[in-house]
């Protein structure tokens, strides 16, 4: 259920919605609009199944003072639901606005050293990337040195970073060093470690598992966000499929379907299922007129750094052609709402 | 093997350099370009096999005058490949060009009566549109009526029309009474029936079956060229993976990877594969941010049709709001080339 | 709906259910049980909607002398629905039997010469296969030597031969020289040609195509079962995937599913997935133990045309072998029902 | 590389090929065959790259007494490859023997209380299993008295267990309470989890995760045999495609080639992806016949404990009939070779 204020309803309306269904053993999450709350209904955590369809609850509910109406939800998720925030999420990450026009991520899926980190990090500012983002290839052990590097890149380079947590115990570590947390693709259903950073202090980006449907995506985000994290960002990064010509194909449906399903920001990841530099930009254009609220892309320093970067890795001259198109296309698409 | 003539060499030249492709029983098929003569060594028709890489033929040809230099292709098709024309495919349909900026089709994948079938031509003329395609369904006998309607469209409404083709002896009847074929995603593998098309005068639309590599699309695109037919284009509808919330994932890294390795024009058809009409405008924008040439669109007349046009149908209302939305978008993409 | 009559009701009450059924203008089909006849409701033929759920008729026709019960169906298909005859088909084929055991088919895919189907012929009856599979490759035109080739099979080895049929005019003419025509996977939503085939006198093997869904296969078997033709098996030949160590992923789910959905006999291909002969005998034994009524063996006659024939191929004398595998395999099953 | 050691040679020889190779600052690992023992050479643990072609290596270790022949070997994986270890691994777990013949593991992948987990034991024994599956349902907090329940089904029951593990630090704690660690099939790319599972001193069953590919699985297989645990077995679940009547397609081939690829047993679950019970037993059946060493199987104890079970629980009943079946199907595929 979800329970809609009235545009000039008192918080104390608010606060009494609330106790009356913690009063029926059910949790309760406000989400504050600047036009009116609305308060998410979720089953009790001891619970693991669905809420029940409690009418009588519903009739009292409906009848508190403040209430505009209450809606039945038939989504299997309810903080993620669009419903309950129908303006969508927005976050700051540095001087960037996650969820708010585009924000380009750009960065390495895998970087080498601390100087290479921090030298793409100055060539990814000056290319006009907002954020930088570093991979941490197959996971592996964190590196005293590239953590060192994630803060030298914050404070003389001055862009936010995300970076890749692989298990429970890096989350409290790494957000002492980094400015957003990222899930990757395949710990997407890593329980553990999406409730440890969904009890974190850092916004969190939630990448989809190459075989996770849009639907099994969101109950994920629910658990992240039902941990307490409402800083909380999808990234769409490729599902299998039969086509061989890329690593990954990347679904621009999902980026659409998500968008409407969810007031989660959602980014993309065109660098890691194209396997080839040369199609990033197109796909990059593209994922912003699907609806996509920026980009993580893979880039490299030039030629001496081509073959270890990868085939995928855009050189960073071609970022620095391709930002101002993104912002153009943005431009041009003249969405009506985000 | 692709002989790429100089540019300033005459026609002798090139006519020489077939006759000694023909003289060694292979095929030669000439691209004229505007700036240079490119000619596809073919095997012969009667070999299945894959052309042997002949070292003698190849040194001969290369010494022949006119002759700028002599590749080898990589690719097992030849015709449908970039190499052989870098420019790309455009050919007219009507007062639309195919190839050359963002052509869109509004039309009905299903539609039920020649009354309705005029009233959407010119709703969809009026919406802005350049083209109309009218699908049909599963298949199933050609409907005199229907048929009849589709003259009455080029007539009087002035659109040039597209229709599905199922079974060769089609081509001919369709022919008569269309701008242009189309073959359906689901016959894309019907070889009689692609050769028969391809053997036909009328601009061919070959669309990707819902299993097919890209690979495999060029390599049928191939047949209907080598049949003759070099106004060809192709259309990406979708692909089948696990994902539920739509019907099939149009694949939008197939739209950037066959722009590559072919000339031919690119189309998208986003309504089919998407299943909700909610998110056809998204998916329009991004096809075309990702370089089609252009859309078919399936749509309907209003509240009165909906039911029975199926939900991925586009209200035409919300058409004519995109078509300017789609203009803008391409201008604001900023390519280099097509 | 589905009109089950009692074991001992007269072929006179039979006839009147089936009277009362037309006259409501909607089509009957009588399935002839050893214990009971059961006849299946069908849409009129100019209806393409599904039947209505009409209550008055089903009162009607259950209070008519010998019937039992009449069952909603839920399914979308009706004729290919086990609950018509849940004894499953069978029908001969030469001295085998489909649909009753495990009838093995062997043969190649893409025979090149009329001795070498002959040769074949000979050595899969010596193998002790029961049957003779004629592929077409990807179609082409039909081979003058190699229809005869089956013409010399049929008569001078005495092995029922199964052959591809590409497109609607070549169902009459195959139909003279082959026992039963196979419509390969990529045609099976070429529905001319499965109308055609459907409307012919010989049995036909609906093969699945490389992206359809087992319902979706049911429903083209329904066109051919509406058609007329009741001699009709599946042919389980794999689905794409993502996998890349087979050219195709042969479902064994889909065995065990549509064995429980239809009456209809099923087979399966385990070479042209596999592409590795070395794992056909594996494949093989588990279709069997799956459920599969019989298997379609691409063979080769050994080292000389190793090549030629493919990956798939499996050595004639790896067939010899197979065959007694398979049938002590069958009988370990100990099925209660085919 | 693979160094092939005589039938007769000493371990002296084989030591001294050890150190010679690590000289070279590489990585040996010997296994100790009853025939002969065979040397896998591994890449130093520092580099992440492949093993260099080392010409000059190969011939002197070739040079070596009791050396037989060294053979490159083409796979990414070393130490799970056939290559290395011919007969295929075993290992005993209880009083059942992995990777020789037929182990049925009963249980339940969600058990609810310990209660039914001791219940389900002793069912599943006298139904003739050889092993106990406690799976986990979604991971979550380990309930203490469900760990209890597995010491209980250990002692008084008397079946050995396999219980999965989701993160890194329950390693520890269900090994003390288990016989084998399960890594679950989404977990498969939780890297830190299979290191630490292969670290320790419990048999692992590796899960194929529902997208990676049978060369992806061996990958990670690769990555438990260095942490140095070799009694390691691969466990194939269903992987993710379009079709929508099971949850996961099992996949057959895989476990066909996975067998040809590695020594390692390779177990089926049919139950996750069959979604159905009804099919179980044809899936079980057939997985024995593709070559799988066992299986592990939802079951529940009867109607009152259905609807909580789920629709993919066989009822124990059903699996006192099938394990004869699948003893004698085993016994009929008539195997020349594990």
């Amino acid at each position: 259920m979800i329970v809609v204020m009235q545009q000039r309803a008192e918080e104390a309306a608010t606060a009494r919605v609330v106790r009356r269904i913690e009063a029926a053993r059910l949790g309760a999450y406000v989400f504050h609009g600047e036009e009116r709350n609305v308060i998410a209904v979720l089953p009790a955590a001891a619970s693991a199944g669905p809420l029940d369809a409690d009418e009588a609850l519903r009739d009292e509910l409906q009848a508190l003072p403040g209430v505009e109406r209450v809606d039945w939800t038939t989504r299997p998720f309810k903080l993620a639901s669009r419903e309950v925030r129908p303006a969508g999420t927005q976050f700051a990450l540095g001087e960037a606005r996650v969820g708010a026009g585009v924000v380009v991520f750009a960065g390495s899926s895998r970087p080498r050293s601390a100087q290479e980190l921090v030298a793409l990090g100055r060539a990814a500012r000056a290319a006009g990337a907002q954020a930088f983002w570093a991979g941490r290839g197959d996971g592996g052990e964190l590196r005293h040195d590239l953590v060192s590097a994630l803060d030298e890149l914050r404070a003389e380079v001055g862009l936010p970073v995300v970076v890749d947590v692989w298990e429970p115990v890096e989350v409290d570590r790494l957000s002492r060093h980094a400015d957003a947390l990222q899930v990757p693709g395949q710990q997407m259903q890593n329980f553990p470690l999406v409730k440890e950073a969904g009890q974190g202090d850092r916004p969190v980006f939630l990448c989809r598992g190459p075989s996770a449907t849009v639907e099994e995506w969101l109950m994920v985000a629910e658990r992240a966000l039902k941990a307490g994290n409402m800083r909380l960002a999808l990234c769409e990064q490729g599902i299998r499929t039969f086509e061989p010509s890329v690593r990954a194909t990347l679904d621009f449906s999902a980026i659409a379907v998500a968008k409407r399903l969810s007031h989660l920001p959602i980014l993309a990841n065109p660098s890691l299922p194209a396997d080839h530099w040369e199609i990033v930009p197109d796909l990059s254009l593209a994922a912003i007129a699907a609806g996509a609220d920026g980009l993580l892309v893979d880039v490299h320093l030039g030629e001496a750094d081509e073959a270890s970067a990868g085939p995928q890795s855009l050189p960073i001259a071609e970022l620095t052609t391709l930002i101002p198109r993104l912002v153009a296309t943005r431009a041009a698409l003249n969405r009506r709402t985000a």
